[in-house]
């Protein structure tokens, strides 16, 4: 048996660093951005384990057992990668229909999600354009919604075939809550997070799904409650929709003894902090992170209506 | 001995392949995605080799080997990897400044490049931005400048020390030319291509850097002649300084039998024969390479001067 340090032993430590350098490399691959850097903050923050060579019996045996739909994934994945390759680096320049069209032939769920989700975003930039244009007011956005309808019905009949793809779920679930159906967003994002449960998009997501306290605690309930991502939900999903209480607060520290640096967390204290109106707090709390992180832009409106208030 | 095929072997084609993989995987390290992009889009124009199965004895021995710089950056880079990973994750979510402060500490030359990058593209956006106000006109570019001067003079410290990594030297020549240094850009970019010789953007900074056929003709003097991209060079820059003769269509008939699909060079015998106003020509070359690349933006502008020609 391994000795405990607190809350987390050092397997777990050696775990959550596992999962989160696999979240990086699967979302980079997949140009998910945001989640990469999500995951990369929560990766630097995270508490050092004793020491750097985790025992074998440390890695999770079901890590090394694949079933066959993962086996095909990987030889389809193989077969592809030039072609793959090749979408991601146009994707990369920005040029989404000309890396959904490379992938036109693509057989596995990565390069599925590469196309779709390259679709979904040059529909998104049409909608821009659109919205720029006179006519936009008579027809609003249609071909971007055309767009999104056409992903939607290669999402269900791929789904329908049984394919339970972590990314694949997380766009069905983005295109639902476009859809205002989030009742079934909610169920898609679940499964994603489940499978995925550092992929952060698709926390973000779920949190977007929820307009009460009360849908909040029953997708709570539909969670696995001892996982540390269950926790880091709950903070942030209180603090956005303005629920704060003590058992926040709990789970707040019990996940800043896994993380003792992390920059999430410290801002999720600090906007606790300005959600209770405790500005004074709120106030320091910032003032740390920037000195830590000066060219940071998320959440600056928060501190600036900070520094307002207490003037 | 190997069978030959035409002008390239069997070698040649693996040894291309694995050169052109190295570079991806480099690029997209350092987020030179417009590198990456034309790489993969080689690595999907060139010849298949017979067998998909290297024999060892391709693999040059150099590869084998480390020098002690090579060595030391390696352990350089396995230390810093985390803090490297988030810096990047900034830089791919377009925090520049966030991206180099989360640098400064680092040591690796691969850590120094993506700081003084990062660096450079600020500078570049603040240009940008300052062109919009009034003020630009009074004061044009300070800060920008004073940005390019500072990492200039970091690039100058640690190459006095010898440090020659190919993507520093390709920094080095970008801010050279950009004071109109073109002597010493050249050298710098001579310097980085021979190191790194799939690196294709250091190689459009060269082209960049030829204000004549006799400028062009020196550095052509200076590079390994048998080299493919050479030859890949000696198209581009012909065709860039208007300078089409019998000896690059002969060049590019040799790249074209390593690569017989790739849409970079499809793209240079449509520019070539626009050049020698052989529209009918440019306009089929561009109507084949459409069929297969509907989406491509780069080099429209000709096409449509040529439809325009033909009307």
């Amino acid at each position: 048996m391994m000795l405990e340090e607190g809350l987390y032993t050092q397997q777990k430590i050696v775990e959550t660093r596992s999962g989160l350098w696999n979240c990086i490399k699967e979302c980079s691959e997949r140009g998910l951005v945001y989640s990469v850097r999500w995951a990369a903050e929560m990766l630097a923050g995270l508490k050092s384990p004793n020491t750097l060579d985790a025992p074998f019996s440390s890695t999770p045996t079901a890590e090394l057992e694949e079933d066959t739909t993962t086996t095909n994934e990987r030889i389809l994945e193989f077969k592809e990668e030039t072609t793959y390759t090749l979408a991601k680096a146009y994707f990369d320049c920005k040029e989404f229909e000309r890396a959904a069209y490379t992938l036109q032939h693509c057989k596995s769920s990565k390069s599925l999600f590469l196309r779709l989700y390259s679709k979904y975003l040059s529909g998104e930039k049409k909608i821009e354009e659109e919205a720029d244009t006179v006519m936009s007011s008579i027809y609003p956005a249609s071909s971007a919604s055309r767009e999104l309808y056409s992903i939607s019905e290669t999402l269900d009949s791929v789904q329908k075939q049984g394919n339970q793809d972590p990314y694949l779920l997380y766009l069905s679930g983005i295109i639902n809550r476009r859809r205002k159906q989030y009742a079934k967003a909610i169920d898609f994002l679940l499964s994603c997070v489940r499978k995925t449960p550092y992929f952060w998009s698709a926390w973000q997501e779920l949190s977007l799904c929820l307009d009460s306290p009360e849908v909040l605690a029953s997708v709570i309930r539909r969670l696995s409650n001892d996982h540390v991502m269950t926790k880091v939900f709950i903070v942030y999903a209180s603090h956005e929709l303005h629920q704060i209480n003590s058992s926040v607060y709990e789970k707040l520290a019990e996940v800043d003894s896994l993380f003792p640096t992390s920059r999430h967390l410290r801002i999720q204290r600090a906007l606790l902090a300005y959600d209770t109106r405790d500005f004074d707090d709120a106030e320091e709390l910032f003032e740390v992170i920037l000195k830590s992180d000066p060219y940071r832009l998320d959440d600056m409106d928060t501190y600036s209506n900070i520094l307002f208030v207490l003037e």
